[in-house]
């Protein structure tokens, strides 16, 4: 949330009812400062004075910017030039915007527009969330391949206000018929970018000037493929086709962005057990933010049922001091299960983060299991060297005295190797486990961002209580 | 870590040393692909063989997508027209790439460079990491304001060639000199997109066309600041000035794109207690690994010395029977205590996450506490609530047997209400605690980042274990 600096001159300049100024406001500065000076503290009705004095497409591109949330108000208190400007917004922008609409003002809107416009959001607005279809704009720029640079230059220059961008040209081939009658999409034979066409010789013809080995994304691709598409060939814009390579719309460089950092949310998001939640932190639904923690809360509780069991088999063992000769339990000994399970699930949680985000980025495969296993071995192996050597300090010097009092007459350099031992067999375990799974996940197809976070902290639990029980089993 | 679907035919020339099947092969796929199909089972000879009969402008493209650990390899081992391949190089990737070498082979390098190149990678490398400087390259497009659109269009043609981008053309002013008698860059007037000087009227004067109201980034800021830019301004590049906005260099697009995946990987690293590594999974060096996950696990180890003396502190309520008339100890009350540490810390890092991305997405800031706790508040009793009946039934149907015997006589009930309302205690402190901490940070002005995750689970392990031994304590 930036700062509005405009804010306050806006509010001026609506209650001087200063037509001129509002106009000079929207039309000299970029439409997203415009769109964030009329923060929430403007009711729909003022945002729309404030802008319609400036001409329809400018009032289209701010109207843009505006955070969803808003834009939904403002078509509800919709002004008679509500339809103009949803012809003039992007194509994805406006489908993105109509399908947050309550099904009745969508009606009501969609009798504003024009036939043509129309009909796009209906062919937008028919793709699935998450894939390339829902993200792509139709209003790309085009040409037939027999035109000569010079010529399409001239043919770009009428094109260019209503085309998100013009510095990919795309070169399709004549409109063929579907065997039902109706056009197929026409068919994508290469690309060209302004660059060389403002480089080439002015006869030179567009089929010989294009790249024919065009980078495409198929519409049912999930959103993913975008983003990884966008970073291995630094495009601005992807063209989007059916199956037989017909060209279906165009997904640009800004929207790649917005992607990015979605995907990263829902990665954040699952690595703490919390599902997909649509909508900004204050904007989305509570009762969807609730379900989406609760059925990971649920399902971890559960899963601590393994836990409970497997203490109520060991704590037997500490309980009452009958089988000792000093007559001294083993119950101290509990005061350092928190610090057990929280290493195993630390050192496991780092390990299954790395892991996981190195297979996202591509970065590694599962078939690299054996350099990962070597690697986090020797990894394991180091870091359990550096919390034993901390562990046996600790245990020697600070150990509170309301335990000391209670370790058995020869216990103390048992408790001291019960807890090193303990804590460094943690720490390797909880490394490899957190490290290997995410592989397995993966080679078996599923996606391996289910294994990092809360899963793994609690199959370390588990782990974490056998080993800490079985060790002291050997010292005591 | 794409398929390389050429390899086998690359290898094929190869050996064949069919160098015009070569030339062929680099000059026709987009670089990126080649650089794919050029594998890490070829050596850096092999690469140097396959690509050396491309044009060296081709060669210098294909070199920018290679791996950086291979070009360093590539450089090791150079050819004579690495001098030359550097010059065709993009100015951002240059530097990159001469960061990474070793002194000697860095200063090999830069005898093979021409004057001009040499300059331009000392000016640029001496940004620090993680700037904008360091990100920005300095073959951008300019001109002076007084040209028009055709001569504008005229002298592009010249520049497109060496230039990472002409969408943009930056409008600079005439050259000023510093007190000491050097030039000072040309400060910043405007820019103007290729789009709108192809819309212009031949004879427009491109300071008329240009946009004054620049967003532009100073070199010292922050690399998120970019990220941050792009996202809002929807641009395809964006201009990095000095302090009197005199024009440094440019960052583009496809550069953001690296820079929210690293700030991601690094949002994720840091949630799972992992400070930040240099390079991928595989290429990190272990030391600079092994470091940022000991002196995490490290930290968390000490910071678990408080469990110690909190557990130590109640343990001895639960140690023997003593002062139970049925002379049944309370000891097997121990077996719930993985279950508690694990609710605290699911729901902590749940809230914190959840609010640590709002904040880092500038979707809510420090001053919207109240919002933000008046929403987990009523979040964290939803939760509560669903754990709580959940906690019930399982405590009453599913507790073992070993534990069962071991409950006081008239205990089960006192049991069943101890495990619940803790659970239900431990998740409502969990989550407000996750949420409001990371706010809390933010207001001092430190990073909320650090909040989440590991911390979040020791702080909420320390409260755990104090809900559940009080609420031991008030029904036994």
């Amino acid at each position: 949330m930036p700062h509005p600096l405009f804010t306050p001159e806006v509010r001026m300049m609506l209650q001087e009812r200063s037509d001129a100024g509002l106009r000079e406001f929207c039309e000299s500065l970029h439409p997203a400062t415009v769109a964030e000076a009329l923060d929430d503290d403007f009711t729909p009705e003022q945002v729309w004075e404030a802008i319609s004095h400036a001409d329809i497409r400018t009032q289209a591109s701010v109207f843009e910017y505006l955070p969803p949330a808003r834009q939904v108000e403002m078509i509800e208190k919709a002004r008679p030039q509500v339809g103009q400007l949803l012809g003039k917004m992007s194509h994805d922008d406006r489908v993105d915007l109509v399908r947050r609409l309550p099904e009745d003002v969508h009606e009501k809107l969609l009798r504003l527009v024009d036939e043509a416009d129309r009909r796009d959001i209906a062919t937008l607005g028919q793709y699935g969330a998450d894939t390339v279809g829902a993200m792509m704009t139709t209003d790309y720029a085009w040409l037939p391949g027999t035109l000569t640079a010079a010529e399409a230059i001239d043919q770009l220059r009428q094109q260019a206000p209503d085309r998100e961008t013009i510095y990919y040209v795309y070169v399709l081939d004549e409109a063929a018929r579907k065997p039902d009658g109706t056009l197929a999409p026409r068919r994508l034979l290469g690309v060209v970018s302004l660059r060389d066409l403002i480089l080439a010789p002015r006869h030179a013809l567009i089929r010989d000037l294009m790249e024919s080995e065009v980078e495409a994304l198929r519409y049912d691709e999930d959103r993913e493929a975008v983003a990884k598409l966008f970073a291995r060939y630094d495009l601005i814009a992807v063209p989007v086709v059916d199956d037989r390579f017909g060209l279906l719309g165009i997904v640009t460089h800004d929207d790649v962005l917005d992607v990015v950092q979605a995907e990263a949310t829902e990665d954040l998001q699952r690595q703490a057990g919390v599902g997909r939640i649509e909508g900004t932190y204050l904007e989305a639904s509570f009762r969807q933010v609730w379900l989406s923690r609760a059925v990971w809360l649920v399902f971890l509780f559960l899963m601590q049922m393994v836990t409970i069991n497997v203490m109520a088999h060991y704590e037997g063992k500490l309980d009452g001091g009958a089988g000792r000769p000093d007559g001294r339990g083993l119950a101290f000994l509990i005061v350092f299960i928190p610090l057990c399970l929280s290493v195993g699930g630390n050192a496991g949680s780092q390990a299954s983060t790395l892991v996981t985000r190195a297979l996202a980025l591509e970065q590694i495969r599962a078939r690299d299991w054996l350099r990962v296993f070597r690697r986090e071995l020797l990894m394991a192996l180091a870091l359990a060297a550096a919390l034993g050597v901390l562990s046996v300090a600790r245990t020697y010097w600070f150990t509170p005295t309301d335990v000391l009092v209670k370790v058995p007459d020869d216990g103390f350099w048992s408790l001291v190797w019960v807890v090193t031992f303990s804590v460094m067999g943690i720490c390797l375990t909880g490394a490899l486990v957190g490290a290997m799974l995410p592989l397995g996940i993966k080679s078996i197809g599923w996606d391996p961002a289910l294994m990092s976070g809360p899963l793994i902290a609690t199959l370390s639990d588990v782990l974490g209580i056998i080993i800490y029980f079985s060790i002291i089993g050997l010292f005591f």
